[in-house]
């Protein structure tokens, strides 16, 4: 036996929420959207010919940058496409978070961040969230190494204003600011038009949720030109070839209808406003939340005891064992029918 | 403006071959099958479902794991999977290659190692290859911070023997050696069994070639249980979800189709060999290739020149302005037809 494992880079993974194998469950645990994808996505795949698999995808994405550009109003030069928004995020912080000083986060927040700063040797510093869970903008403003967040925050769903991103991007020229919209579909207003005003701003979004295409691994980062230069420079340094024929085809299909993508996600936005009175109804408090969860905590029972008696119950939501939220459930909205059963379930269950 | 740019992360990309968008050229430069993948693979694109889009795929990637493992008679525990070996390979200089020491690989070779070194930092040396073109494994005994070298080697051809692979490995017990296999099943033999017996072996293979399945993104690597969990925990501190579920069925399909894999892995060999009698017969000399291109110099005609000119006549090889090798054309092995065509226009272009 030998030591070659003096020179392995240990590091504490992040722990994705579960996806299990069971039939006939109800799972609001991983944020994903209970409506199938657009049907042009299905027609896609079918279309896929045995020449797109064995052939090298583009490597440029072309077809799939082309059409976010021309979606989003930006030329393909301001966009970046992922294995999901995660594959970006990876991407961006082992790009641009390259200074000894420290970046920042919230301490309650998406729960990859400290892993992919671990994962770097990037040091970080986390700025707590406020009592009603909101980002306090003047905790960014100092000396820093770059900034991320989530908007809508994740796993709260609270949205911050316009003003306070601005001020945070403008106030920190001289590092990136990310702002992960991984939500920002169901109801926040995107960060997007900044970029056109700073340089420094990244904004990454994803197929996973609003456009219900978790399984298809897209997302994507708009932001100015050079931004994405250096991005795609270390992107092509890792591997070449990141998004499949599939994803590629799936996800210019999935852009192209408008239409179906606005009606669930009015859907699901009705679904949650919904869900909010009758979670309050339960005794559930929660902030306001712009995205396909709701995170929850109950007057009296415990989150912990909640969970797992919905999961003994075939009924999945996400319990974060950590400080600050560990009496939250974060419950991911699903169909009207689903939430019901959610609800008859609470009903029984905390008489 | 401001001075972001200072802590970005600057590298040189590897450049992938071109992937031309014009029709009715021969592509012999990527070295991509020209056989369509197993039927099976159609089959489970068009068997993918709405929920399939919408959910996030298995983290683990179990039916893709399970079915190489099963293949390859290893555990589940022992297997990798990842978006090509590109991605795995990535992965693996992330995990393994952390000393300060260097690395070592040869200096003809696959040309994106010198890219990872660079892009994690990693201080590397590389060992000439004799003037045969074969890797000399006293080289790599030595001082060292990990190994990788393909068998066969890339743009080359050459197979190494089990005898000098397992030299190396025994004599380096204290770092991690990789051995790239991209090009194993076109007649050579894999290493694979070593991994039984080293536990600081790792086997890297991919999907793109000998399974036509560049289009879907899947390579692997099998090394030795602790090994793998090291890998993963890095893979799950960069990407949970690396693998669609497109990739994961058209993946196990292909696995399926052992005849066809067989049936078509054969024809290639078959064409190799006929490809290099007819090369020689033009006066080209090359090492001889146990892969699916041939690597070659002709007597008299500049390497630089038949590549321009075969390309202007819509036929596509790859050609690297590298010293000791800016005079050879990698030609990738494509249908009988395909190279019949080649040779026809070498034959003319050559007199």
């Amino acid at each position: 036996m030998g030591n070659w494992e003096a020179n392995v880079r240990r590091v504490v993974p992040y722990t994705p929420g579960e996806q299990p194998k069971q039939k006939n469950i109800i799972k609001l645990n991983t944020n994903e959207n209970p409506y199938p994808p657009a049907a042009g996505v299905r027609e896609a795949l079918n279309g896929i010919t045995d020449d797109n698999m064995r052939k090298y995808p583009d490597p440029t994405a072309d077809i799939l940058v082309s059409k976010i550009a021309e979606k989003y109003n930006v030329s393909k030069e301001e966009v970046f496409v992922g294995v999901g928004s995660d594959d970006v995020l990876a991407m961006s912080f082992l790009t641009f978070f390259n200074s000894d000083k420290p970046i920042l986060f919230p301490d309650i927040t998406y729960s990859f961040y400290d892993v992919w700063a671990d994962l770097f040797r990037i040091p970080y510093t986390t700025r707590p969230l406020d009592d009603e869970f909101n980002i306090v903008p003047a905790d960014y403003i100092c000396d820093n190494g770059g900034i991320i967040f989530p908007n809508p925050n994740a796993p709260t769903g609270v949205e911050m204003g316009q003003d306070s991103i601005e001020e945070i991007v403008s106030k920190n020229r001289d590092v990136v600011v990310i702002v992960d919209e991984a939500y920002v579909d169901f109801g926040a207003k995107s960060a997007l038009p900044l970029t056109k005003k700073y340089d420094n701003l990244l904004v990454v979004q994803t197929f996973s949720k609003s456009r219900s295409m978790a399984g298809a691994r897209i997302g994507f980062a708009i932001g100015d030109k050079k931004l994405i230069r250096f991005l795609n420079d270390v992107k092509f340094s890792f591997n070449s070839y990141t998004m499949n024929a599939p994803s590629l085809y799936a996800g210019v299909a999935a852009l192209d209808d408008e239409a179906y993508f606005k009606k669930t996600v009015d859907m699901i936005v009705n679904t949650r406003e919904r869900s909010k009175t009758r979670l309050s109804e339960l005794g559930f408090s929660f902030a306001d939340s712009m995205s396909n969860f709701i995170f929850a905590k109950h007057e009296s029972a415990n989150a912990k005891d909640i969970f797992a008696a919905l999961k003994e119950n075939g009924i999945f939501v996400r319990y974060f064992d950590k400080p600050r939220i560990d009496n939250y459930l974060r419950i991911t909205i699903g169909t009207d029918d689903e939430m019901d059963k959610l609800f008859e379930f609470l009903e029984g269950y905390l008489k």
